[in-house]
């Protein structure tokens, strides 16, 4: 085994800055004097081995999008839907003046223009809007590269200006992720729009950069990191939303509310059920807590959104549920998956002395108070053991386990053993099994 | 048409920065004291309406990659196959270290498997790794998501570590951009490296981010910007190369040549034929020749590498080319298709008054000598008009048109008239028609 040819070498390399001018970019040594034209923020480093060359491209790209809560967002009169993802009052004000014809391709989950398609029509008929609204069936079962390619097929058809036409999605987070996905490939990035239709959606798909499609039965295995430009948040979809798929959603805030912030999850505790009751309408309760809950997830996810810190506390509920959804499918909702896995780690935690029996027991109570199964008959030890086991393969040879450590407050751990997991989930199969019943 | 939901109250933003520390990310207003802790470099702002708030998120990701130029790739005791892409010396002393065995997933184009297969298996048995090697037939035609769909499959039944055991894509620019964008899906990303064996590829599909399939008959509609990890690039894979393809790739040299490097077009001018006939193989221009095409590639590739900027010296030749090759496929190759255009444009940059007669002559010439065709009876008036309309309405209303303004110097030029256009296309006609025969 000779030579390394890439490493030994480190001590010849010759750092260039490039700089701009004259429509061309030209490389500097990054040790000589100042220099004229613009300076960008890529490097390329260069050595050199008794076989050829090495060069180090180093390329920042920044990505900036917005998420905009907001109401009345099918008015005729509200500009959100059409312009809402220009930060840039020159752009805008250009744009509004040009007196070009804008165009949007809509993509809408068939039973969200059930209800809502006329207002979508009609806010695209009054602003004198091109369209095309395309409703498609974004179910979790549908979730796949089929629909993709679908909507990439509809698009091209369309014709859309890849830069200022960006694609709009409405629906919930199956919906979103999909479109998403086609979006980013489509001449390799185009823009897309978040509108989420879900509670699920408005506090968690429609946050951060993820897309995604189900492929060979699991979960999300293709896709990308690739935000949208904007996502506007309009509660008022939401009063139509089957009373589980609100559930479904606070599972997710209950995982923001148990790693990051007590004061959320008091307010679910006492408020959650109010929620649940008024279809997240009307109360302060549901502006404070879906506020909370979106301002918890852009902090963990801005500063890691292409999740290259393998140590998420967002990751937390999400590590058995996975595989959990897969493998009962339709049976049991995202949300609900994440909340059995959540209740399932509450133990293991508890068991690990973190938590409390007083405050594991408040944490069951607020699940049960929200109508979220804490337990599963297919959430096995067997699947458990396996998902700790992927996780590890998949996260660079640590458990990185979020646990709850107190309420609002989570730790990773990389130290739980097989026996406590053991008899958490003993524990948890003894306490939760009785009064549970499999979701169907 | 009432409030601007998005302009209007941009003084009112508060600025946060964000910074870890137990695990956990909070957001601290920018404009407070110092803080505790690793401070990212996103950054959230927010601001509040009437009807509700808008976050903005910026957050940039970095993209680092490695391009080596080596030798004897192949052979048993070279790492660089198997750990090239490592540059951190620990890692990397530590992945040798640990006794785990490699596994490598390697994708290779069917021919370059009949000639270089067995040296391929040979090197990974000698290493001791658990591999599989995945022939494809890919050619032009079959660059489409159906390859994409098909290599995710076996990389799905192989089973890879997402972060250790990098896809190997060997193979020329199509095998390069399908394994390319399959990486860049399977778990939102999974590191890949790029084994140039034609020409082309070795001195452009390898250099830069991008990746693609063809899309509804239209060139690389589909695609990403994610680089690979690392490419190799290998000339002994080039002595195979049907002198056609040598041709080809010098198409992409003389590219970068006539753009950006007088000094390359003097070495084209004068050893182009020589190259041409050595199959890239001992002369010393070959390797002058390649560093200078890569060098200039990467000067361009790294600043933009997500084309955010529009004005891009190395689109000349991708005017009229992309829709030409589709046209006639597989009659023409990408180089040659990228010569036409090429040759085309030199007409243009005449007719406006950049390049005097010799020159331009010099180029055509130059070109000639390189066995590259410089017209062809599918590219029409009309097919240039409707490129040079594509081009406006996907680049922001702007013609951007790279232009050679001299021996190896570039220019973008947004003030083309038509009239000119149709002169230049008459006079390229007339001058070179008669001694042209298509390519079949
Ligand atoms: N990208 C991300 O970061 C991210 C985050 C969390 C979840 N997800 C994904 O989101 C998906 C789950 O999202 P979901 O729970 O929104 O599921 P979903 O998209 O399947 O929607 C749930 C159901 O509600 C219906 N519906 C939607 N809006 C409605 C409304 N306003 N009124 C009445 N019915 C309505 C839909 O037709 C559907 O039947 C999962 O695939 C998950 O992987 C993605
Ligand atoms: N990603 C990028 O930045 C980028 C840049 C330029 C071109 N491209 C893409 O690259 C493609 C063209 O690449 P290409 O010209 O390499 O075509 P190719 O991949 O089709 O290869 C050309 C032919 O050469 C054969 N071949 C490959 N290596 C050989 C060898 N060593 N010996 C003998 N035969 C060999 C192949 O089987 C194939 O028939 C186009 O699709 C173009 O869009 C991408």
């Amino acid at each position: 085994m000779s030579m390394s040819h890439t490493s030994e070498l480190c001590d010849r390399v010759t750092e260039y800055r490039l700089v701009y001018s004259d429509s061309t970019w030209s490389r500097q040594r990054a040790d000589c004097g100042h220099n004229d034209g613009l300076l960008s923020k890529a490097k390329i480093y260069e050595s050199s081995t008794e076989d050829g060359i090495i060069w180090t491209v180093v390329s920042p790209i920044i990505f900036s999008y917005r998420v905009i809560q907001c109401e009345r967002l099918l008015e005729a009169n509200n500009d959100t839907l059409l312009f809402g993802h220009i930060a840039d009052p020159v752009e805008l004000q250009a744009l509004k003046g040009n007196g070009k014809i804008q165009k949007r391709f809509v993509v809408i989950d068939e039973t969200v223009d059930d209800l809502y398609g006329c207002q979508v029509k009609a806010y695209f008929e009054s602003r004198g809007v091109t369209y095309k609204i395309l409703p498609l069936p974004t179910t979790e079962e549908n979730k796949s590269m089929r629909l993709v390619i679908k909507i990439l097929e509809e698009v091209h058809k369309f014709g859309i200006d890849r830069r200022t036409e960006p694609i709009i999605a409405i629906g919930g987070g199956v919906c979103l992720d999909v479109v998403g996905l086609a979006a980013s490939l489509y001449r390799r990035r185009t823009p897309y729009i978040r509108v989420p239709t879900t509670l699920l959606a408005y506090i968690d798909a429609s946050v951060g950069a993820k897309t995604g499609v189900n492929f060979s039965n699991c979960k999300n295995k293709l896709g990308t990191y690739i935000p949208p430009i904007a996502s506007f948040l309009d509660k008022m979809f939401l009063r139509s939303l089957p009373r589980r798929h609100i559930s479904n959603g606070l599972a997710e805030m209950l995982k923001m509310a148990l790693m990051k912030h007590r004061g959320l999850f008091e307010l679910l505790e006492k408020e959650g059920r109010g929620l649940l009751e008024s279809n997240f309408q009307g109360l302060e309760a549901a502006r404070v807590s879906s506020r909370l809950a979106i301002e918890s997830m852009l902090e963990e996810l801005a500063p890691n959104l292409w999740e290259d810190q393998l140590d998420r506390l967002v990751d937390f509920g999400h590590i058995i549920s996975p595989q959990l959804e897969m493998n009962v499918l339709p049976a049991l909702l995202h949300g609900e998956a994440v909340n059995i896995d959540m209740a399932f780690m509450v133990y293991v935690s508890h068991e690990r002395g973190f938590l409390s029996e007083e405050d594991k027991c408040r944490i069951i109570e607020c699940m049960r108070s929200l109508d979220l199964p804490v337990w599963h008959s297919h959430c096995s030890l067997d699947l458990v053991q396996k998902s700790l086991r992927e996780r590890i393969q998949h996260s660079a040879g640590l458990q990185r386990m979020p646990l709850p450590i107190a309420l609002g407050q989570g730790g990773i751990f990389n130290d739980t053993e097989e026996s406590v997991v053991c008899r958490a989930f003993e524990k948890w199969n003894q306490e939760l099994h009785k009064d549970n019943v499999d979701v169907l």
